[in-house]
């Protein structure tokens, strides 16, 4: 369904060639001063027609406010949320339309409803991405303010042009043959990298890469696939910082289960793992392990971050990282030999022009849901923790139930 | 939270060292035959000790159904099930309690809580998966009688050893080095493999992978895993066939979205992939793309699969493949340098027998969560087409709106 | 929260003086012809101007489609529908601000919230109906061509003032004093026009009670209400006709639970009864049961009808009728004797013209409600059904399970 | 479906006649104290063989907690709860069988479900509300002790027989005859009663009505249906004390609609009204408004209590008062005429012993419910509150918006 969240609900609206796409949020925390301006940002970077990277269809994407604010203030009720399409007239027929596109989501659109928009995506078009890129928007701006809570997208590969192996997550870096070798793809430089990048600094890169070497080669890329009316994927890696320990609802609301939910629910995606991930799998526990080390501000945190933040399915207040797999986009302007709906086997040309790499633009796509994600479970946890506040603490419990303190733990022995 | 599913809804209850295990069924389509050896084989399959590979603690894992059925028949009313703890006494205090394991849930249950079970894994141990797979297989069995659905769950790799890569899924086939150089990694023999792999066949490998050569490679790397007290991950591959096309709800419950979130909700899964996944992001648009091909059954099929079953987040009818990644266990027996919940350095040992690698005993449970998500899509899209079928067909429609065949479409221009 | 309903679910926004108030339609099933007329019309009824029985202020209400459609047919997306604000300045302050209204919802609203709008009743204002409104006569749409399905309400009561006994529900009914004597209570021609009354009879009558005298004598003790700047609330009687048995999903939602919760979302609503309703609990169960009798259509009736048409949460195809009771609206221009916000006491006089009686423009508010809740139980009903029906035929049950035909059963016996 | 709650939810299963019913609560708040004494008390009021007035049949209903404790303090995890059924044997055909009970769910399970449960109610049966019971205890545990809320429900009726009316609910009291005279029912004794009355004084009568006069004439009601193998009905009214204001999720949510949700989600349920409920439709705004008063805690609070609690769906803080209609029960042991399951028409005699009347019974099943929709309410105003309390507070707001102190208010003026 259209709806993502419990406590900080969302739910949108829009087809590719209707009036408008927009959102509904219900559950935001009242209180919350919001304009326009802190919603367009993240839709403009959404927006097509940035760089010649991307589609050159240029849409205004304007968001329009409808309720839910008053003086610039969230009042805890809905925000409806607005977006105009530009052009919104159903085309007319052509050869083209006798074929369902290949890998796109034509057929299958037809065989759920039993009726789909003639035009364009319809409901499967990327523009259903505003709604969500709106609404991530207002939940970061609550985490951020509340929290300190950062989050920041990049691209980390396109084709098979990925970042160098010592700022690149684990994925990336390539294994050592000997299975009996000791794996060692958790680089500091990557971790530094996610402890300070920036989206300045990744908006200073079209390809939304922030490594100049690598951004040149995944232009170069994306332009040859451009050139060819073909298409090509890539990876998305984000880290989230500042995020609280304690977030996630198992044992079927995991955190990383809600995040992979999330991500998985973008337009393209085929894949998603969060900290060490697969290559994670070929490291032995003695190794992957993440130690615990006392922190400065008085917390226990771990000295390494193979687990991405998340152990248990619970945070643990180190950085969350994660990694999205976008296929090749499906539409493609040369010549593809497939069938009509009708079973004519036949070649189909698409028309129009599109994107021939969608991760650039994913980037805002991917902050947004990670942080309707996160805005959920901080929700969740409040209430939890509200709730087990009024209680009166317990002195009877085994020290093993509650944080035992050594000698407390010596003395009762 | 613990309940899965919206119409065919799952809840668990059950830690580690309490009474009892269990979760109750909602939803589950009245008229069933369902008895508890229906449920009982694949609680066998999950099961510890049941080769070397495993933890050897033997349980019985009996499970008896509650409520809901009458002489072998469901009701349509809550199915309650209880599976008997044996030992559920928790243990007297020890050094090694001081200590939170690293990467285990210990820390970060007490974060959460505030309070947590004084032994083993208490909510985050495996038994908690007891409940999972006990309810799909009920939900299995409704899949199979009701559409011939069948679904597969066997191990890809197991550290560093994986299938040979022509029986393996794209993600372990190595890419062709040069960036122009096509990628072919999606071969006939994986495909073969997946649309006749048995669980009876997987089950001849106690290692739960169907290659002789590669199962032995396996069994020596836990083997080993297991004599040097420490751990190792591994990769789960599952395939669902005869899955009706129209699956899957956008724009946020996608079939994967769902899917994923339901992997990914099992213990130590860190990373997630369906179809070519992230090997798919390397491959263009106009390699990845499957042709549509007229099927024997006169409905339209792919040629390929690159796309795993689902487009636009709808299931198109082949066959539905994914892979989930497994860590390394937390629990190790070997000692690590660590720090105690008080911020005290030290080292820890972990006592008692743990499984060295988790994904043999993985298979049954993912494919019980498989089974959850197809079922309540299955009944979501019942609800939805049930209800389009009482409605007159409107002839006046765009044929671009509906299944255009070709004479129409050319007659009307 | 302001989302109802699980599988034809609504969500709706916005305030009283905010840009536009609206809806999204979530699980609209396709293939349905739909036009904003189709919508506009319960809009219209709903409409505050009337006639001098409700308030002056005079809103167009022109409803806009914003998604969902294509040609003027469904296409099983979301339906994003909206209606603008004619006055969404928020205006000056006033001494009366000093106020929070007495039983109104401005103090609840501000203890809930922390902050609250500043003109109007903000989230709390009937304009939030408009949603439910318009979302409920899509719903009705489908039911009305899908079953037959017709929902009519009418006012019953306006303060003391209710139909004659005759004709009555009920509840309106005196009863006998002897506590001995047998209650009837449940008259012939009440249970005709229910079967009977429809809209446009109901129209007849500004007060939407469709009896002359009753309706003359409702309209003077309205008017006579407005005159002394004070209010009087009602009842709104409520009916659906040809509704399916076999609705309502036990045992939290059943069907007169979900209903009741329907009814009491809607603004200024006190009490709900469905069938006999408080009334009831004086009958006699050998005289309140509803003997079964074969009906012509060769299945199971009842030959009275205290149930309501609702028999253990579950519809039993019988006519469902229930009453809600409508409190007098708070908001009153006489001055009353009350505090401010920080308590000091003093005198409010509520500027601004208000409905002296809500109940006649509640009709159809009630009608949507009530289609909600249908449309959700019939297409979680066709989930099950659908799939029970592809279970093969038990013919090994126990006769007592499925129906017993008698001639069987003597026999087994 | 089974479940009620959001943040607290309950999950029930068990028929009659199967091994046992129980519940699992998911989301209870960690760190309480519990033990299966907190919650057998209130089973034990719900259970059969009380006295005279319920049915004979003697189950011990003794509640074992399966998880979510340990220590007698709960985890956070599910709690796990069962009772054991006595006697879970089918019963033989009878021809007694052949006939669906007029006004029982027998008909209406069958048509929903296809397929019924043999002996007894099945899921229909008052054993359900086992689960309901035991899981409002532990929620009524938490809200006793973090919040001081009481909770007490009482019989305010048996067929005719009420309360008198000095210290009964508006509902009770008799209206003035002439249209025009001033409505009187809400009065201060009936006030005096809900906030002092208690469990304990309820107890003591038999048929849970605290009033010793009124007890005796229903007692000699009850048994006089007993004696005539009839039924009959009642009704029951509920105070909730202590509740702070804010709770309830308008729209939909609100709280009112969640509690008459709850409610109608008894068995045998047929009305609910909320503070005036019905009768209040009677009393002109002017004095059905509760004037808003400085209470001794420095809060405002109201000097009549006509909503309830309750306004604009929200809780004010007064106390929380409603009635809710029991009809008769359906299974009698005289004859009745009524027709087979295959249209045959004939007389039907149930056999056993069954329940005259159900209020007394109902009491603790209301308390429950109660309790259910307090503690859901509770914990989603928390997670709001919570949220809100980390914003910065917003200086620049116009007065109307937040709570305007009367001086700043003529100063900005």
């Amino acid at each position: 369904m259209s709806t993502f969240g419990s406590y900080y609900r969302v739910t949108t609206f829009g087809e590719s060639h209707c009036s408008s796409v927009g959102a509904i949020i219900d559950g935001c925390p009242p209180g919350l001063q919001l304009t326009p301006e802190d919603i367009q940002t993240q839709l403009s970077r959404r927006r097509p027609g940035q760089s010649d990277l991307t589609t050159p269809r240029n849409e205004k994407d304007l968001v329009h406010i409808q309720s839910g604010t008053e003086h610039g203030v969230t009042l805890g009720t809905p925000i409806g949320l607005l977006v105009k399409n530009e052009d919104h007239r159903p085309k007319d027929y052509t050869e083209t339309d006798l074929y369902p596109r290949p890998s796109h989501a034509d057929y299958t659109y037809l065989e759920k409803y039993g009726v789909k928009a003639s035009s364009g995506g319809g409901r499967s078009s990327a523009r259903e991405t505003i709604g969500r890129v709106a609404a991530g928007a207002i939940a970061e701006r609550f985490l951020k303010i509340a929290y300190g809570i950062e989050i920041v997208a990049f691209v980390t590969s396109v084709g098979k042009i990925h970042l160098p192996a010592n700022v690149a997550p684990p994925a990336l870096v390539p294994s050592p043959e000997d299975e009996d070798e000791v794996e060692d793809s958790l680089s500091p430089e990557f971790q530094k990298l996610l402890s300070t990048i920036t989206r300045e600094e990744v908006d200073k890169y079209p390809s939304r890469c922030p490594h100049q070497e690598t951004h040149e080669r995944m232009t170069k890329r994306i332009m040859r696939a451009k050139d060819a009316n073909d298409s090509i994927g890539g990876t998305v890696t984000c880290v989230i910082r500042n995020v609280p320990s304690g977030l996630g609802e198992p044992v079927f609301d995991k955190f990383e289960a809600k995040l992979g939910h999330a991500m998985l629910s973008i337009p393209a995606t085929k894949a998603f793992e969060i900290g060490s991930g697969f290559k994670g799998t070929e490291v032995p526990g003695s190794k992957h392990n993440d130690p615990f080390v006392l922190k400065d501000d008085g917390k226990l945190g771990t000295s390494s971050n193979w687990s991405g933040g998340v152990q248990g399915g619970i945070t643990n207040g180190e950085d969350i990282y994660f990694r999205i797999g976008f296929k090749s986009p499906a539409t493609i302007t040369q010549e593809q030999k497939t069938a009509q709906y009708d079973g004519t086997p036949g070649t189909l040309a698409a028309r129009g022009r599109h994107d021939p790499c969608v991760v650039p633009r994913a980037v805002p796509i991917v902050e947004a849901m990670a942080a309707l994600v996160v805005i959920d479970m901080v929700l969740a946890q409040n209430a939890r923790k509200g709730a087990a506040a009024l209680l009166p603490a317990i002195t009877t419990l085994p020290l093993t139930m509650v944080m035992p303190p050594k000698e407390k733990l010596v003395q009762q022995q």
